[in-house]
């Protein structure tokens, strides 16, 4: 992966897990940041309410190359 | 959040990934633990057996609002 | 547990989810070790591609008791 | 220090400092907890609002001796 | 907290202390930053002169939602 | 390992070593919690005094299940 | 070093060095963002290809002052 | 900053912020430690009596130029 | 020490005393790795059963030169 | 990178940088594990004399397909 | 504790356990450092020879109070 | 290594790269400090300016046997 990339940290959330509180996250910035290319998991929390998580909560930082 | 919250810490199982385990660990602990808030997953690991994995276990931190 | 374990460090993919990662590098090396007891998740990342997450990749550390 | 102790971990929460945000959370814990030693710091947060902090967080762990 | 955030990471300075230097940066940030919800402290220094403290600075992790 | 468990802290002292120490407060704890399955070290630190230890303090977690 | 300050995370490569991989990310970072004033490393990687390191990747984490 | 630097390792301690603690150990290695440069927090602690927190405990590395 | 060195994870366990455990897992290794020169301890957890702990395990890793 | 990776532990060493401790690893281990595909950085040390440098250690994860 | 303490890091070694190792660093440092108060484990490391484990190596930090 | 050895924190800085960096301060140190035998790096940073890297600087334990 010759050339230098950028990393950005995003929190992505899902009602179902973290799988989908990650792809959240990757389809929501790609609106803006193009050629991410990879993740790595930094956190994982959630929203509980009436006894039930409600929520899974997912940090990443999310690596894509810098163009010019 | 204002006010003073406690956190306990919980072993959840699951046969079928680590949401399902984060779910049941909640579960099972609202039974006696009133108002949970959030959660925070501390660990993630899991038992093998016939070369085939049997069950996964998320340590998790669970924060709840301490009630007078 | 008495005896004695050995700790392997394995890379699980998958295009779904982190648990099936896990379970993908544990079936795959359940050819060449035997009698793998537990696990322990090191490191989840991913690769992204066209906007999408395209393979969810866990670090897991699995444990095995060495035989004689 | 002889004997055995226990670690309770709480979260304080203050609008003015760290170290308020400890001592409320002191405070409030030994209504129920007695004979608190000792605290760590965990971890510091706070929340956020109309671009400036409305509340800082501290999480500690006390410890207090078994009493028989 | 349903959505997706993007987290920015700040370094605040203040002569007094380190809730002031978490004030300080956030108070800055809030001029181009909207909406920031959250921090919390990635990291604690300061300078020194003179054999006396003569700033605090807090590094802290920043996070909003990213809005369309 | 099915159900969930619970996980408590504990520090247990002795002028003996590190491993006198953790039973020490696994004894302890025993008295109120039943059915502790494993622990895990957490620090190991200690006291000394005119140039000697006099005793050394291993903080753990020990998980129990939750019993209904 | 009075003022705010904003950290951008950064991955330089070179097939030669570590130090040579710092310096590739500063120096193509410095086209778009003024006024850096520090690095901290965060983590050295790199690819292997024939039997050789063909690559080394070094991410950073890099300094510069909020301009008004 | 060329040249060669030593860090010292030192507790501070006040009944009244961790600002202030960090001030203390500065101001008293400063009698017998020349040219100290700068402070980074390891960690925070305290001392709790009668329900109240006593003392705040906070652990720095300072740095300073190594005079020939 | 020139030459290149093979790291592997071990987990050794004694009824004893971590120190004890940590033998038993040199032992056990010694005979299929041969030439090891050192170890390091890498996490240090237990079996409990009835109140009291039955078993001390440590997790090391230890290295020896590749032979050619 | 679909498939299952094995990842191995690895000190290499050099009397002249890290760079090179990194390269010597990877050409020595490369003789019996074929494929390998990246490696990351997990510390580094070394060993002085006569108050100078005489060798740079470089401890490596380095990862490889499981071949089938 | 009010005062101003000092962090020294020693490494202790010994033929027959960690906490020996402990003892014999405390013991070495009073002839020249006075008012030892505590100490914690930074790391546990060894020397193995013969398949053997020879020597067991604590790393300690110990504090001390600043006598004026 | 039978015997009490004692560890320093130094910064070593260089324009040219981190292995530099670490020559230099362990030649420094032993203008004072007799017989170190290792140093581990326990942090890499540096400074930037004019879009490019000025200095490395590498802060490293370095650790000595303690002489009678």
């Amino acid at each position: 992966m010759p050339g230098t990339y950028k990393i950005v940290e995003l929190v992505g959330t899902s009602p179902v897990s973290f799988a989908e509180a990650v792809k959240a996250a990757v389809a929501e910035a790609s609106k803006t940041v193009r050629h991410m290319d990879w993740f790595e998991v930094v956190e994982e929390r959630g929203r509980i309410a009436n006894g039930a998580v409600q929520e899974f909560q997912v940090t990443i930082k999310a690596g894509f190359k810098i163009e010019r």
